[in-house]
């Protein structure tokens, strides 16, 4: 009854985020987490061995009453509330141990603690196996992307700019370009994930104070076998209302959505039936359209750019609620959670449609040609205009090179002719003008750029 | 196992919503416009009467297989591609009457159909039922504004700029600018519901042309028994990519949740230890924190400004999606569905939340008072100014003043008599002076500004 | 000194957007704003006539100290402070009929008001008069749009969905889709200004003391001639924390802000180099490239595109200003301003591009009828469905489609005698196949839709 | 006549961030950008040293037309294509050496460049400076919060959650957690500023071609030296589609805004009349009001709450502009430099307010300890509950707490008796009783986390 089961969500959709991310995700890691405080606590001799291990053993996410759960929520604001509290009947009908009426592994559910210690924990834990997984997802994009820029290396096609043919380049660099900023994602990723996501221990106002009244000890000792326990980092400091982590995690989200949305925006456009550069991968029913068998609809890119729609504004909302007042806000704290699951769902989810489209990319090097032929010599007019320019200056230059473009639209290979009459003499020899009005020798530094980031991709693939 | 819980949203959990707006509530509004496409077919003639209530008689949200409807979306971008095909199926095992082989009511099912337009037309069920259910929450929370406005007319508190005590004014005022801008909210939801949210009806790109190879007529004739069938408004033209029916919910429900989101902030502020003038009401349960039994949040405030802080990044999304290219987006309309639906139940959990906060609302006017007089005279020294300018100039007021400040500070009682003796004969005699400094007797039009809101929310109330 | 040039700002730059709303606009608006209160209080008597003449004869934008007025903005929060202390100090000296110590016009300055008062009002009276200007250029490109629908209603062009042909439609479809969505506009900017934008007169906390202070009447009084010196709407309540103007301003220009944004975003594709279908205006110097003479952008759709890209998020900072606290917000209120401002300025010059685009926009039947052949017959490929299905059944349809979408890809005029040879004799004959074969057959609706929007904007071209 | 003069910015107006961030400052840059260029291609020996000196002496800001400027900007989407044409003929009228009709340094003006790729630059250039900038502010705000966190170590203050008194703090710690955010920020610019702001040089379409044809050498030969003209990174790709250095800047900002605006959101609370815990800096003429002598508006906060209202939503336009399409993206590029401007001085402003703000912030320790005092023993009622429960159990516990705080409210003192006497001999005796309602003695870990705040700010501090 409990899973966000995406529907409307064809961002994520069966990406396998549903059961990462859904609300019974959620109880898992409370669970996790109050598990991990009472082992704590047992460590430092606060409370029982056998009392931590009752607790672990009794914590079953099928015992909770979910409708109770979520009542909870509505009567205080958030989920531990009523959580703690089942939390604590489940271990005591469970402590079997215990008398009827005297003390039982109960009585150290949770004990000194605050709904937004275990909210907040519960949602680093999540965190970073979500961010673990990108990574992977990423690394697997990038590594069908260093495939393909490799393969394409010297594969001339038209550069665009404002929608309109520029220069030429090959889809080697395009490739490139996509590589590079899916590594700029990985990087950014494993930063976070090496600053290390931290448990949040701060009792009820950030001071620890009854984590030390149980202790009759320093509270702060407390954070380290806290943090070993569930492979968290330590926090410096209690951040309740300073939220680091969520903003790092925000940062990292819009990045990574940026980066896979700016692939998918380009597979849209090179996928259009005028362009039919590159189509996505034919699986069998992907991409279908129930009135028009003759579709395939560039579904993993449209995905991505669904999830890329979505997530700056996501973002939006998580740096909004770095501003809260207090040592706990109303609302600003309460503000994040939704979004964040979101962001993290959209993210995860364009990610692994990414590593899908990637892997299964087809690219058609003839079409490339077909259309960096449309304009004809236009697409080098630009170096024309360089070779050009000394032997008639800019402006002369300019002048001819605009007539020319007229004189041959639509008849290209008549542009070095037309160009060496005109020329009379003056410039290059028809055999030079031939040469220069190839597109495929104008692609500058594409080759040694491609070598480059199929080099950064192989320096990341081996740190791991 | 497809409902949206609330665990992660205090925002809109156990207000109702939840049902209201599910998966499953999609589903069902899906096929209620299949049966209402069928039905309209019907009364043309393009489908048999008996297929189309075969159609409906099958319909059963049950009867689908829910993990396929969500491969689907995957695999297709969208729910409507597999929904169809379920659908088709489950009308083909209901139809006894068909012969084993031959035609059946399944094959009049999504007949000249395209997802979008099932799509489309079911978000509209949604979104005017939604928009009823907030209407009526609103009115619930004017009509307990008025009352609060009504009974506090008189009231004098502080008014309050940038963080500081200002000019009094009364509590029936500000109960009155809170109504005042909930009756602004209903009015904009009764225009768009009033406009009447319409059908979606254009087909594979929005001509209708599959509609009429059907019905080899107008297809535009499908248009109005459509509409009639769901009690939606007919379109004037097909919005696959022109989404003004989405941008009007969206930007109404942008202000709803402002609106909402002020009077929690208000009463968020009100509710300080510190301040004290109001407190949400007792009910058992709720606000409680585990720890410290003394503290009663503001609970209902916390969820209506938790809503407040999400909608409008959601709402810019939506705003967002109003440029798509092409006859339908890739990814511009899949990107609306979640941020929709999110706004919706955000706004319609804060209208809930508002109705019961504004029900039982408690006011202090005690504290009101004792909080008024806190900085003395000063809260009366613009009224001071008024009047002494005229005599002593505006500098040697102002002068006068800051001194006068100062000197009786923490003992405003003193206000009139260090008045009086520096003015020394000069301006209002000591009587004058003292009804001057008196914070009730400076509320300007707070009375007649209530009368006029409380006016106002009668007139709506009638009307409907 | 005080323009913003826009040099960063394609969106607007050079629309004469800059004067309308620079720093110096709203200069002239406070000074208009505080002349108008002194008239109307002099009407009521609260002000000598005379001297709200010689405040209105002083008034001249020129005499203030502007870096004066900036240091006045950081050191008290607003505008407003520095510039009355100025106005008075301006009003002051040129009233030679002051005595030098005594009463002077400048005494009734700025009389019982308030920052906010000035600031709102002034922003009011500039909003009034921006829309206006939005509503002549949304109505000026509705008339290029209305003509260029007529122009082509039955110019087959591909209907495009995610990216890919889908079935026909017509140019003059494409353009009517525009001209609805840009007629939705011109509505919701009539009903904002038709519902009247209001002046803002509160006076320090919102109940007016101080304007009755001065007036020993009822300070609403002052509300109706106030308003009507200046032609904006008297307000109900005074709305210092009730923004609903200013939200209903934002949503006004969320919408139209995507309504341009959508019709640019096409404008965009359909120019690329492999599309070719539309061209934008070819004005001398406009979408120059520096080094490459061929090349011809799209400059008014990318200064739509850029304006469309940044307004949800402006609009949504002025959704977020809805939840301000107190009677006066402690940054809420300030927030608006500059979001407001380049929110107006981006619309506006959407707007005057989308006008000057839509004039000159040049539309190529011939590319659209090659494009619409790139598919073959796939593009009726619905219809061929529609009409073989009876004959065939669903599942054998789509299969013999699929094959012959395969088989005569890149020869469609193959596919009706393919069809033929396969259905032999099952089904349509061989002309009706040829037909069923002809796009320009399968436009459904579009020019029924076309004359409907049409018709449209002439019955709003009537209207004003 | 191009300064942003700042009239509607209170949140950087008079911060010294209009002249370093308005349209003459991107001139500069621009300027400061060709002249490297032709520096680095004449180290290469692609361009004359005379020719590259020739253009750095003639390259003056005041030589350039404005209006011009702004027309260009209007006229190809960008400033930089009438920018260069304006370099161009000033350097050629200023190119004494050349001959009249010959070739002279204009002609090697912006060699083998493009727009993006001199705009971008610039950028960097401002982005750079003002990340600088930025940092020294944070660190004196970081230095003045080290030496009120240090000074506050142990004063106690209630801690509160959902605006209701919590559990007791110390100022110190609520200073060190701002003190800890602001460290987070500064960590995070340096991040950015060791990263590397690279130079941009990609040519029309990221192949660098242009710049290979004009030097008949590796064109990425260019890359080192332009870079060590202007003392930027070098790129590893162009990224002219690759945003990753302006999303990394945008994240940065977000952040700070954040972190700043937190602290702004605490102040304004602690400022309130009713609490008055803390004071902004009194300094002459800030925070006056004009009708209202006594107040005394924390504008320093407000300013800053006024920037972080703001920031998110300007950040998610630049996140939501990764997602551009082709080489060079029409409309994402574009909408970048606006938002980016505005940001960066929105929190440069901040974090100079922030400096101001905390430099001289007033802190009242004896309000901190009446406030203290205001719900009487209930702000402990934690610890009395921890100490509690292991006599009387949980359930009775709370029952006796809430009884307790019921009983005594108003009348703190009297709750160790009140206890004492129902306690009836179990549990602590009247003594422990009374230290355990004393909220000094509850203030848990604070001290250590002060310690632990300033030894961090002491270990940035020597870093640099």
């Amino acid at each position: 009854m409990f899973a966000d089961t995406g529907l409307l969500s064809p961002g994520w959709a069966r990406t396998g985020v549903d059961g990462l991310l859904d609300d019974r995700a959620w109880l898992r890691a409370m669970i996790t987490t109050e598990v991990a405080l009472a082992r704590a606590q047992a460590r430092l001799g606060v409370v029982p061995e056998a009392a931590a291990e009752t607790i672990a053993a009794a914590a079953d996410p099928d015992a909770f009453d979910w409708p109770g759960l979520v009542e909870g929520v509505h009567a205080t604001g958030n989920p531990v509330v009523a959580f703690v509290s089942q939390l604590t009947a489940i271990v005591r009908a469970a402590d079997t141990a215990a008398p009827a009426t005297g003390p039982s592994a109960a009585d150290h559910v949770h004990r000194g603690s605050t709904s937004q210690d275990v909210l907040d924990t519960a949602t680093m834990l999540l965190c970073r196996d979500a961010l673990r997984r990108l990574r992977t997802d990423l690394l697997a994009t990038a590594a069908a992307l260093a495939a393909l820029a490799g393969r394409h290396r010297d594969t001339p096609m038209a550069g665009r700019t404002l929608t309109q043919h520029a220069v030429p380049i090959t889809f080697g660099l395009k490739a490139a370009g996509w590589l590079a900023q899916v590594l700029d994602a990985v990087e950014r990723v494993e930063a976070v994930l090496d600053g290390g996501l931290p448990v949040s221990l701060g009792g009820a106002a950030g001071t620890l104070a009854a984590y030390g009244e149980f202790a009759d000890g320093d509270p702060l000792d407390l954070v380290e076998p806290f943090a070993a326990e569930l492979g968290l980092a330590p926090q410096a400091l209690p951040w309740h209302s300073a939220r680091t982590p969520i903003a790092d995690v925000a940062s990292v989200l819009a990045f990574a959505s940026g980066a896979l949305g700016r692939l998918a925006a380009d597979v849209a456009v090179l996928s259009r039936t005028e362009i039919g550069e590159v189509a996505e991968p034919a699986e069998p029913g992907r991409g279908a359209s129930s009135a028009m068998p003759q579709k395939r609809n560039p579904v993993h890119a449209t995905a991505i750019l669904t999830a890329a729609r979505q997530v700056p504004a996501l973002v939006s909302v998580l740096h909004q609620c770095l501003v809260v007042e207090d040592e706990r806000s109303a609302g600003g704290w309460h503000a994040e959670w939704q979004p964040l699951r979101e962001a993290l769902r959209l993210v995860l989810g364009a990610a692994r449609n990414a590593a899908a489209l990637t892997a299964g990319l087809r690219a058609f090097p003839d079409r490339m040609r077909e259309n960096l032929a449309l304009t004809g010599g236009a697409v080098v007019s630009e170096r024309l205009g360089a070779r050009l320019t000394p032997v008639l200056g800019k402006v002369e230059t300019k002048r001819l090179l605009t007539e020319a473009t007229a004189a041959t639209s639509g008849r290209p290979d008549e542009l070095p002719d037309w160009l060496h009459t005109r020329l009379a003499g003056a410039g290059p020899d028809l055999e030079a003008l031939r040469a220069l009005c190839d597109p495929r020798g104008y692609t500058g530094a594409s080759g040694a750029l491609v070598d480059r980031a199929v080099e950064r991709w192989r320096a990341v693939g081996e740190r791991g």
